[in-house]
């Protein structure tokens, strides 16, 4: 077993979105069991300028295709950021995981130094595959992950760490 | 340059600790000018039943010093977790940091396959390098600078992302 891009990303993300989903479905019985629609929960949010939990399962989901179909040369697929309901959300993690799950190992290694360019506001920005999954779309993943997660404990959803690992 | 288990340790570890000293710097600037003391942010949760602030700076630079010395085969420095202050916050993110870069990359590279025995509570657990990176200390470190970002901003720290990612 050796360290590879491919390693440190499908199966970081699968393992991390599958437990995101569950703590979805959590958070579905806890507004059940105390009677508050979990509609509230997709907009909640731990600041009020900051984005809610849809955003941030919206932008973790974002971050796992778009790095993924960068690092192998595919086309980055349109989802709608649409989601209104747990359900929406927990449907938009299927899509996230079966797409990291349509990835080979031989996808995405040797991608470590391919060019990989990328649109921000200021302009384009080429930088090479390991320094994009390293310093961008892991940290960002793991930051929109962890975000969701933290606005469902905050709202006393009845989950811990482990939860959250997976 | 290639992957390795040093480039997504160290460097990763240095820049996200980095970026949240500079976090409390500015959550020392927000009590300032709002006039509380700093002292209530040591404390601050996202929930009841959560740990605060000063928990999540000793979790985060504990899974840092742990994970690279059980790496490199070195001994785990002891910290007190008696941080009171965002000052002493910052001092303690401060050694993580100068731990970590105490570190060259042949201390860490080649570690991938070393087994690492885990202290848990339902007993030892045995890993390999490679493993113990990705599916307990890279999700454990980025769970603790998360969810410490995280309760800056639910308290109002003038914060964004960017300042998260570094």
């Amino acid at each position: 077993m050796t360290l590879s891009l491919y390693a440190v990303t499908v199966p970081v993300y699968v393992r991390l979105l599958t437990a995101l989903r569950d703590n979805l479905d959590k958070a579905q019985a806890y507004a059940d069991e105390k009677k508050f629609n979990s509609d509230v929960l997709v907009g909640s949010r731990l600041a009020p300028d900051m984005h809610p939990l849809s955003f941030q399962v919206q932008s973790a989901t974002d971050h796992v295709k778009g790095s993924l179909a960068r690092l192998a040369g595919r086309d980055i697929p349109a989802w709608p950021d649409d989601e209104k309901t747990l359900a929406d959300l927990k449907a938009r993690i299927g899509k996230a995981v079966d797409f990291a799950n349509s990835f080979s190992a031989g996808d995405i290694d040797g991608s470590e130094t391919r060019s990989i360019t990328l649109k921000m506001r200021s302009g384009e920005v080429v930088v090479d595959g390991q320094s994009y999954v390293l310093t961008r779309a892991l940290p960002n993943f793991y930051f929109h992950v962890t975000t969701a997660y933290a606005i469902l404990r905050h709202n006393g959803v009845p989950i811990g760490k482990r939860d959250f690992l997976g």
